[in-house]
């Protein structure tokens, strides 16, 4: 039987690290690194920060290629499926030839791990297949939900009043009805250009709890060309970007 | 010029701290605890805990007595109004008296300070009466749902799928369209009995990162009574109790 902790290390700021994350790190026997690409530099040099100041010096680093992934697939979520099943095969083969039986293997995730990351199904995938004995634990994480609410000093609710929290391309898709409190995650294409006419703030911040932070907040026809533009510089800039916004509808002035 | 720390300390277990979090607790002088009633010797307990392990020697502990609350009010945002301006009062008198200028105050917020709760607000409305001078800072925590999650090992979302964050009070009111996952936290009633009839899994806890912890998860037809059973056993208890779910709607077998 081996062990994986699936531990989220917060979305930027190494001071978002929890207790109980530091102490898993310092179980871990064996890391597992996913490979992302072009972002990889940055979110791998937290990863990296946060084990040469937690983990037990004689861990060791496992780093798994990602497969490559279809994201202009039509059917996006059977997209997501096939690239978790590849993912799953890697994974597999590295926890049964890296990580002995006994052992303690760990994922450091970005932000929280219950928030559109897949290494919980990836995980249970593994496990369904029963091939590699694991159980595994969830540490939580500070999202970057959390985060951007922070930085901005807001809550994310209303008094006694939900909150939806959607992808860019739900959001492109339509507003949702019955919910005026709506944040927005993995938006590559800028969907609230699509509500510029509605009465809308937002509340918007990339790369968050980093140096390269960036944040912007006002009403949505005022601030929304402005967001565009810092977003595209940002991304020039870093060659990527992570960004989530808070949508907030205005309230009627009298009573509605 | 005081400056004011909102610190989210997480939901109740002491290695959900952050290390900012730690920080901050560090660089607090003054110490603003509201009384909170029944639950308060538990809630406070965990407090205390903190300050005792992260704040410095010298730090002062000024307690707040919270104004009564009509929770029964028919205009519950008016009575929540009512109620956050006599906090704001209090609040204010207590920060003018207890903390010098040039002095670091704090709020160790349970939870996220993002997530229903009135700091930032009592906060703000302080500031906007202009008549002590405070700056803010606010320092995210692990929420009781990013716990809920974590404990049931379960991501909020379904790939490219939203979620809802609601109340009971909501939630009793009606279920939302178009989506399928619902947390629902601030429930007195168990909500979720209404709905049994319809296909839902339920991931319920109470007490979440205490030794009282308390998990039932299942499909809702056949595990609500278990959990309104549990749930009056654990009240009856410990005299309180703080519970929060996630509702999954099971998608049809057939491509939906
Ligand atoms: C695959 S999801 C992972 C979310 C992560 N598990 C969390 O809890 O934040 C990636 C999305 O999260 C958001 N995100 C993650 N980190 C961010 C950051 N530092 N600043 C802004 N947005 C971020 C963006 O919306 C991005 O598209
Ligand atoms: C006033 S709200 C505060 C929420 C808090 N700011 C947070 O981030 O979790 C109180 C509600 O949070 C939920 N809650 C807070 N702590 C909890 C815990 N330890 N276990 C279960 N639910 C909890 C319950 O739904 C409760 O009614």
């Amino acid at each position: 039987m081996r062990t994986i902790h699936i531990i989220g290390i917060g979305a930027g700021d190494p001071g978002q690290l929890t207790l109980a994350a530091a102490e898993a790190i310092g179980q871990t026997d064996v890391f597992f690194l996913l490979d992302k690409g072009a972002e990889k530099h940055d979110l791998i040099a937290l990863r990296q920060q946060l084990m040469a100041r937690f983990a037990r010096p004689d861990h060791r680093v496992v780093a798994v290629a990602d497969p490559d992934r279809d994201r202009t697939a039509a059917g996006y979520v059977r997209a997501v499926d096939d690239w978790r099943r590849e993912r799953a095969d890697l994974l597999e083969a590295a926890i049964a030839e890296q990580l002995p039986d006994g052992g303690t293997g760990g994922f450091l995730v970005w932000g929280d791990p219950a928030l559109y990351d897949s290494t919980l199904a990836v995980v249970e995938e593994i496990q369904a297949r029963g091939r590699v004995g694991i159980s595994h634990t969830v540490i939580p994480g500070i999202s970057s939900v959390a985060t951007l609410a922070a930085r901005h000093r807001i809550p994310l609710n209303r008094v006694g009043r939900p909150f939806l929290v959607t992808t860019g391309r739900r959001l492109a898709a339509g507003l949702p009805d019955e919910v005026d409190d709506i944040v927005v995650m993995l938006d590559a294409h800028c969907a609230f250009i699509h509500y510029v006419d509605e009465d809308f703030d937002i509340y918007w911040g990339a790369y968050l709890g980093t140096d390269d932070e960036l944040l912007v907040a006002g009403p949505l026809r005022e601030v929304a060309d402005q967001i565009v533009r810092v977003r595209q510089e940002g991304r020039d800039r870093k060659g990527w970007i992570m960004d989530t916004y808070l949508l907030r509808r205005r309230d009627a002035p009298a009573g509605r």
